[in-house]
């Protein structure tokens, strides 16, 4: 299978899970003003799955062909995107009280799973240039490998703290949200102007 | 990334909030004829985000490539028109009664963002020309500025008249969705005609 | 705008109005084989749009560009479409009980407004060649054109009948779409093994 | 119709069905971890949505275009994947109390059904290389037919099975599921990277 169409299957799942967000948001339980949390959980998933999108056509921007072990890799990796839903509404409708805890703590292992099934994507296409294109720019492959392995650690460790402080877990995860939106935006400028001239 | 991938994704979105406006409409408050403020809310946004995605689209053809900002203020503006379900349901349930004033208020908040992150799309790729295409129409981009500064303060306007009266507000909105739809497809067919031989 | 991106745009409409259909699916009223008519609306209406999309692509191999209006008109066109599922619920949880008539006349003016929009995209496109490829097949132009005339009448036809007797009117609808099928499938073959090798 | 155009109208139903499986996910009934068959069977559909789409794409490489009779099979084999939610869950919710064995039973019809329209895509368009490529690979072709025919008595065998013993049925649902994934990423790896260069 050729890469773009596997882009066009995974864009697919992306806009949906993002979109499906919406269905958690609503006003049974309280006041326009007082279900914020639910408009913080919204936009915190709705930015992590449109950082997601925007990282999986860097990756797949690298990447030649796929063969069917990098597609079910692939298609476990949507599996755990597709699910980000429903922790979301678990935060958003528990952040508040008894169950918090059980609730971030969902909200973290599945984003480490995702973080980890996208490091499981890119290792197996990297890895002895497997899948990679003849011209893959070797920077900025080795700056994938540099950054992704982090990911998996860093949502780990957010779980942990969300186990020992819901609320501290829960800011956290917000707050990593924003600086990858904002770090992609303000940073990462002239690294994509060159890649995007591609 | 390319400007046609990113067209995609947010079509994706386009159409999956567009689609799921009809997951508001239910006749467990009444009869089918009772509930029409559920039909006139369907209607109102699933042709404002029609008017979204074509516009969008129009700037888009104006647009060379995208860098990692650009796609950070879109996956924004998606986060804002995928949101649109929400209000829209609040305000069909709740016109015609006591939650009616806040109900309209959220609507046109939510539609006030959609016109300023639009306008954060447009205005950060044409300023100095940064993302335009080399042959982008002059006559084009000078026209979209000037029309799309105009939207949020129109939704402003409306979000202020429905905090006075909140049904005047909804007709309101209602009505300037009817007028785009209008404006576009009898005084546009000219212009557009004109872009579409491109 | 290029007619294939439009194509994307209500591709996206179609398949998410036809899968959405399942969530009307639920055994909340009954045993899995009392639910009946809900399988039997989720057939009826799944085929339905996916010959609407059949039949869409068909009109669409023969238009070359599209304006403004064409948009607009699509926009309208896809609003209905989307709306399916409501009525397509109503029959199918009322058509043993009090809300038959309602149900299954909201279901007729529904599909009757979604031939009148189809026919609307037609004629407006083929009036004059406006909108037509140059190298239009003038015998699928004028088959088009002869065929879709009588989609709205034949759907107000089976919606007065509807209105007299329910249950016969919703036998109309579904013989009416599975009519459509064979048809296509078996008589079509000829004809559109001829136009797929275009 | 191209088979490119049908392909997109396809894997847009594959990603909306699998996505829209996590709407089945809640904890209304249950603590997190009570709610496990939920997790289960969200990752067994889930799964197996993935797995049609990958064969999918497999067969649509070795054809070169669509009759209307292909398509209208292809709307019914569409019709029957998108149904897979609901009998998701119902084994889901089911599966620890009395509705097991109905539950079990819609399940395996289901997959049955999807199994079996499966095959009547592959050899209408197989039979006498009605709609193959020129140069399609008569390998890969003999493959396929070799393969496809055991799915359905595959899945009726499971159905046999879950009427007996719903709960050792849903195990061989979910192994079944696994056993395709874990055989086409291992074993698969070599006839894929050939077929993927083409």
């Amino acid at each position: 299978m050729s890469s773009a169409r596997l882009e066009t299957f995974a864009d697919g799942v992306f806009a949906i899970a993002a979109t499906l967000l919406i269905l958690n948001v609503n006003d049974a339980e309280g006041s326009l003003t007082h279900i914020w949390p639910q408009y913080v959980g919204y936009a915190a998933s709705f930015l992590t799955i449109g950082i997601i999108w925007v990282n999986h056509h860097t990756v797949m921007d690298q990447i030649d062909h796929a063969d069917r072990t990098f597609l079910m890799i692939t298609v476990g990796f949507l599996m755990v995107v597709a699910f980000i839903p429903f922790p979301t509404r678990l935060v958003a409708e528990n952040i508040q009280g008894d169950g918090a805890r059980a609730a971030t703590i969902a909200y973290g292992i599945t984003l480490t799973l995702t973080a980890a099934l996208f490091n499981a994507i890119w290792f197996y296409a990297a890895r002895g240039g497997r899948l990679l294109r003849p011209d893959a720019d070797p920077e900025t492959v080795r700056g994938i490998s540099k950054t992704f392995v982090f990911g998996p650690w860093l949502y780990l460790a957010l779980t942990v703290v969300a186990a020992i402080d819901p609320v501290v877990g829960a800011i956290g995860f917000g707050v990593f949200a924003l600086f990858w939106v904002i770090e992609s935006s303000v940073f990462g400028r002239d690294r994509s102007h060159r890649s995007a001239e591609r």
